[in-house]
């Protein structure tokens, strides 16, 4: 059974090509896996074993995995398989029964965030929280309407999948939804902020005519899906702004650009200098062990607090706080910040250099280790999408792991584990050069 | 801040007579806790570790834990930590990827089932899986009536949340969810199939008017809020019959009855002898670890599957999946489905017994480890939730952990981890008889 189209997702017309084995292993998915499960690449990687940045497939093969960004601190880090281990064997229960660990967690994690966000809720996953996050501001606003980017992605929850526009469009937005343009400064130069400023008053109006009002802008501060676009800066601070005259809240979605990801301190709306009125967080808070949380000012949370109780029995619970833990000693004690930015600086040099060498690659921008190359017409801006993926499995077949995003599937997305070194940056570099070089120039 | 009334939830006027020690862990939650968080019991019982069918405060006092489900194998069991430790340090990753260990426990679980339910989708919580249960039933129905029992409970997404009207009338139903009464052979004798029968086929009749269509039964197999009403078993069939003929799909939700726990096979729904079109999974599924699961017939899911596309993160990654193996292991190795029959067995015939004794215990019922006792005015059937309550709290003083359910709050909920051994059952039975005795005759 294939779904709907999905970037760097393998296709039927790919299985005649693949091994016995590999295809035994498609064959039994499709005969026990439910409706729209999708893999990877042309030709799907089997793993059976992870090691700081390294994935190993069963025939030994290595690859460099600059993709997997809930292992933020590595494949297997041994910070969270002791605490983990450790705190299975003494205890995981909710957070109906008093316990200090939590209190302890919660108390550090508030600590990385800007004063006003002083309240945090655990859920299982980012789309638990960004479903947690829509019914506080739904309650605390009393209005409905909800405004995302054109092709961004929070989740999958009904809720969540409401508002998440990248699903495709077969995936409908509510009613209550409306979408405005990612910044895109290689498309749209300079009049980018004036140009998203115009669209969200205009879709404001919009909401506010139908009858919706405005509930939340709701952004990731990555604009992952988008294709990656860390500039401007000075952006979201005006959108949010204006959606908060119109009496909405802001919604940072920090599931896939928190934690560090993008060099400048732990959270990626920190790079642009405006304080939501809710965070989300998720993927790498555990790095691999289910954990994720709503963070928000506590005036927001009052009004739902008055009327509805949130009990997520796993969220909070012993062991996946006890991981989030060791992730966030890891982070500090190991400086991977700092790493970030410094050897996200060092690829984004190196692919700005590769992009400088081919007419078709446009532009590589990043921030900290989240990082997009723009694949287009030669000399043009015009998305080339069908290169794009022949880049990312020319790369797959040489044992190194990125994908694609953006609306039209054309940009390299590259996201490593924080613990990149130096040495796996240059790794990177050398072999996407020669993926490229075995392309056109 | 003290949200909506919750069954055993602790409120601020026992907060002064609180030790010091808990007054501060109290004020801690209060400074950094999101809003709608509760604790349980008058007395809050702080814990800091467990073992098998035991917790423990931090001054080392002992809890029987008659009421953890989803240490399902005891707390800490070592089938497990190893499990879980041994994955961890080995993979932990995504399903976009090629796992054998996914299949494996894929096939193994679906073998627990009828073989019309036939494929399985990971998610985190029951919540989600709920949540995706309907977005599927949705998409195969093309209808958006749901029909749930008037004090269920299914979850906390928004979509759920709509219809679980357990969260009390603050937290309002969608305008496409009906309400039909649970069983409550106690009041309503012989008659209350037809009853349902009538109450199902006018519910229908009013989603049909109202244009919402029927989309979906959902049905907790052992209606654990609704105050655990395991009988009649002829019921669930007759209420699918009625659904189906309507054009919607009757949900097992198996988050609290699965797992043997009720004694009598895998599933809860199996008692009914019924086939669900789908089931939902969680709470005992990974003992603690977040695990949980949409299962289906291959054909219900065919709509979704064509449109939507269907990744969660951390649903179906390796360590959740060899949590969830170590748990059907144990079960299998340790015969617990067997213990459940064979102990709850034992609970309910003492039950009986001390209900016997007692003017205002109105019925024991069960099945397998799941019992419900209720507490009513003297030698009548009205529900006496302070009583209730008071028995709950007395018993929490006694070190043995249960609490109450259903729409009057008035039925003690029991449900013990599996493992619970005969001598475990004799002195919850003797503590209870003692905490009855310490009431009226």
């Amino acid at each position: 059974m294939t779904g709907p189209e999905m970037v760097n997702g393998f296709t039927e017309e790919h299985l005649s090509a693949q091994p016995p084995h590999i295809r035994g292993l498609i064959d039994r998915r499709a005969k026990v896996l439910g409706p729209g499960y999708q893999l990877f690449y042309s030709n799907p990687v089997e793993v059976s074993r992870g090691s700081g940045v390294h994935l190993y497939d069963s025939g030994g093969n290595e690859y460099l995995d600059a993709y997997n960004n809930v292992v933020s601190l590595g494949h297997c880090h041994p910070a969270v398989v002791e605490a983990v281990a450790r705190q299975l064997s003494v205890l995981t229960t909710n957070t109906r029964y008093l316990q200090e660990d939590l209190l302890d967690f919660s108390e550090r994690l508030l600590a990385t965030f800007p004063a006003e966000l002083d309240r945090v809720t655990y859920t299982c996953t980012g789309s638990e929280a960004n479903d947690l996050a829509l019914r506080i501001a739904r309650a605390h606003t009393g209005n409905a309407g909800i405004i995302v980017t054109r092709n961004a992605y929070h989740g999958v929850t009904a809720e969540v999948a409401a508002f998440s526009p990248s699903l495709g469009p077969t995936s409908p937005l509510g009613p209550h939804v409306r979408t405005i343009s990612a910044p895109d400064p290689l498309r749209h130069g300079d009049s980018v902020t004036d140009m998203l400023r115009d669209e969200i008053r205009s879709v404001i109006e919009d909401l506010q005519r139908h009858g919706f009002g405005v509930c939340a802008l709701v952004v990731d501060s990555i604009f992952s899906s988008d294709g990656v676009q860390p500039f401007p800066t000075d952006l979201l601070g005006i959108l949010a702004a204006e959606v908060r005259t119109a009496g909405g809240v802001y919604l940072a979605d920090e599931v896939q650009a928190g934690f560090g990801r993008t060099g400048a301190g732990w959270w990626g709306f920190g790079r642009h200098d405006v304080v939501p009125d809710l965070v989300t967080l998720g993927k790498p808070m555990g790095n691999g062990i289910p954990v994720a949380a709503t963070v928000l000012r506590n005036e927001i949370g009052r009004e739902f607090g008055r009327n509805v109780r949130y009990f997520n029995t796993f969220g909070g619970s012993n062991v996946p706080i006890a991981a989030a833990s060791a992730v966030l000693d890891t982070i500090e004690r190991e400086g991977l910040i700092d790493n970030a930015r410094e050897i996200g600086g060092q690829l984004l040099r190196g692919f700005t250099e590769i992009v400088a060498g081919h007419s078709w690659l446009a532009e590589a921008r990043g921030a900290g280790l989240f990082l997009g190359i723009e694949v287009t017409e030669p000399d043009s801006t015009e998305p080339d999408r069908a290169l794009a993926q022949s880049l990312v499995d020319d790369l797959r077949e040489h044992f190194v792991l990125v994908s694609a995003s953006g609306p039209q599937g054309n940009v390299i997305k590259i996201r490593p584990p924080l613990v990149f070194s130096a040495a796996d940056a240059a790794l990177l570099l050398e072999r996407f050069a020669a993926a490229a070089d075995r392309r056109r120039a």
